[in-house]
């Protein structure tokens, strides 16, 4: 299993790409901010994390500033990269 | 939201150690395999993300080699650094 849900804001766009097998790509950098509960305490939780999304869903009409609900998958950004990048699957506006 | 679910093998273990208000910490590197599924198509991905836990779940009797079932959430390291770290709240052994 390998499943992450973040509600966030879009922060950063980057403009349509493709790959070389000529699928849509569009990069993205999302800003979530929460309360979250560890050890019985409450604590504030800042992330932003780069993600990317492939294929249809880059159809979405998103616009910087949209805060969405994102579904998908953490992964390293290459092999010599420990960067995470959260690949989208589905979207909730 | 702000929820992670991840499949893994325990690869880095630290020892025990303290918060200034004495709750136990343990921080550990968990490293994923598994075929996910994007824009229709099928492809294998490797993470290797750093994790804490603090507090009770410390407890769990971990050691280096454990595959087990992590839930939680992301959060920067720290305000200066992007570096994501998983904090575990929950472990299906």
């Amino acid at each position: 299993m390998n499943n992450f849900s973040l509600e966030g804001e879009i922060v950063h766009l980057e403009g349509l790409r493709f790959t070389p097998a000529g699928l849509p790509v569009l990069s993205m950098r999302i800003k979530h901010h929460s309360k979250q509960s560890e050890a019985e305490l409450s604590k504030m939780v800042n992330l932003e994390i780069e993600a990317v999304m492939i294929g249809k869903l880059t159809g979405s009409d998103l616009a910087l500033g949209n805060k969405c609900l994102f579904h998908g998958f953490l992964e390293k950004k290459s092999l010599k990269s420990n960067q995470i990048i959260f690949h989208i699957t589905q979207i909730n506006k």
